[in-house]
């Protein structure tokens, strides 16, 4: 197996070598923007890892790592036109820096240009199987989106609907990202199937330890501010247990009025804190994580492989940025 | 060789069979409203009838004649939402009935399901060759709606520059549906390759004429107003060539100053009169049409297959509406 270093350095490799046709510009430009950008690369890194750990070399399955990658680059350009955001990896966003009939056209553009990169390198023995994964997936992703969204403005948002609004918008991309650097492989279904099981629990993981931090982590090392989830009224398993459990009123209280930022997020947390929350939101992604783990004792791959796998998950239990 | 109104009747009797998922109702309510909001369905006739002349059932194409209208719709969708347009077919667009939310996230959905469409009843070895002509298409159209917003703010835009967006924004999609049905009916590379040339030139002489129809039309038969592409400064094969031959000044006077509708409308039309516009477009259309219908002398079919092509485009010459 590689180091993660190695795999992030053959991702940014193969980000550099796109040929980006010159003209139109730009329609073009902003996607080699938004893909430049950097990010953690964590769904091609599981493509490539996979990839390796069942049987192949890591390059065999190098332009579906990239082109998952350009599809989470593209849901991130349109997530943040539907949101207005105006920053993203410290940098303008695309409609803010160009404007925003070139963040949808260009993310249209993204969308096709993932799904070629997913053709590159198959044969049509494979091909079918890395289609079908990949565009079910997206299907999921944009269920996903679209939940959130409808959150907004529900009040009677369950905790297990939580869950499977982060396991369509978030971890699904990285079971997929897992299932195809398997197919790549050429490995046994039955072992896709596993590593996309492994990939979906390190993705609710994942996203419950970035709900975690966005109210506990250190603004420093977490790289930006504390408590927007609490000032936004995001529905979040922390925000969605407090209100279901909070006897006080105080939850249902601050979803009503408005208030001073930092009161506001001073008040959420001690409620948060009062119902013992961040222990308990640990306890379920150290539960996910458990499930990951064991999932890999299903999968025939090295103790090398399974190392790798583990560590990946075990930074996701404790991540602080 | 089944009759145009045939192929209309299988293709929104597909449409009406397609199963949307329930929920989330935000995402896929708006993907049945546009799909069901009609339109002249030209696309997924031109599959059909291509699949048909070449030599299958035509209900062997149904899914990707389907898919074809589904990409044509999604493109819809997102045009209105970057032209801010607020009526689309007699009725509210997307973004105005729902949100722009909706209708950027719906949009997506619509090109993932488009993709998916595509692969219906195809076995792996014309699976690849249809995703392939569908997403290289795909790209081109996204070039070409990327010239068109570009053209907006040049002066320099010659009608060469104007032939190849069209080209890229709208021709090469007809080409694209007359290969898939190629494609499906398990045609020759060669066929498939002419019938798509076919679509294309159809496609020029279709766009052509509907700039036409946008300054000369009568209003009631064409459906929408006349004079809109004059009112927003459009570049046309009309305006690009009254602007490089008009040596009084007209045109390029009309385009700085602000003016009452009417008069301007009238004005420039003076003006596409005096060097003799309408005719010499309809001289560029007929070129279109005869080489389309010449295309089909190499491609092997019935002559009630040929004909129904011939008609098909000798439609779009002097089409009204």
């Amino acid at each position: 197996m590689h180091t993660l270093s190695e795999y992030i350095s053959l991702v940014e490799k193969r980000i550099r070598e796109i040929n980006y046709p010159d003209e139109p510009s730009g329609l073009y430009a902003p996607v080699k923007y938004v893909l430049d950008g950097g990010g953690k690369r964590i769904r091609p890194v599981l493509t490539l890892a996979t990839c390796e750990a069942l049987g192949a070399n890591p390059e065999t399955a190098i332009n579906q790592a990239v082109g998952i990658e350009m599809f989470h680059n593209f849901t991130l350009l349109h997530d943040d036109v539907m949101d207005h955001a105006d920053m993203r990896r410290g940098r303008p966003t695309v409609h803010i820096k160009w404007d925003e009939r070139s963040a949808i056209l260009s993310g249209d553009a993204m969308l096709t240009m993932s799904s070629l990169m997913m053709g590159d390198g198959t044969d049509p023995g494979n091909y079918r199987k890395i289609m079908d994964v990949f565009q079910q997936t997206a299907m999921k992703i944009y269920e996903g989106q679209q939940y959130d969204m409808d959150f907004e403005n529900r009040r009677d948002v369950s905790v297990d609907d939580y869950i499977n609004m982060i396991r369509l918008k978030t971890a699904v991309l990285l079971g997929c990202a897992c299932a195809l650097g398997g197919i790549m492989a050429g490995a046994d279904f039955r072992d896709c199937d596993a590593m996309y099981a492994y990939g979906e629990r390190l993705g609710l993981a994942f996203q419950l330890r970035d709900d975690l931090l966005d109210t506990y982590g250190d603004p420093i090392v977490f790289g930006k501010e504390i408590g927007g989830d609490i000032l936004n009224d995001k529905k979040t398993w922390l925000s969605i247990t407090a209100l279901a459990e909070d006897e006080s009123g105080v939850m249902a209280d601050e979803l009503t009025r408005p208030s001073e930022p930092n009161e506001k997020i001073e008040r959420v947390r001690a409620l948060y804190d009062r119902l013992g929350l961040p222990l308990r939101c640990q306890q379920l992604i150290d539960s996910y994580v458990d499930a990951a783990v064991s999932i890999l004792d299903n999968v025939s791959m090295s103790p090398a492989a399974k190392n790798f796998f583990i560590h990946l998950a075990e930074e996701s239990r404790s991540r602080s940025h």
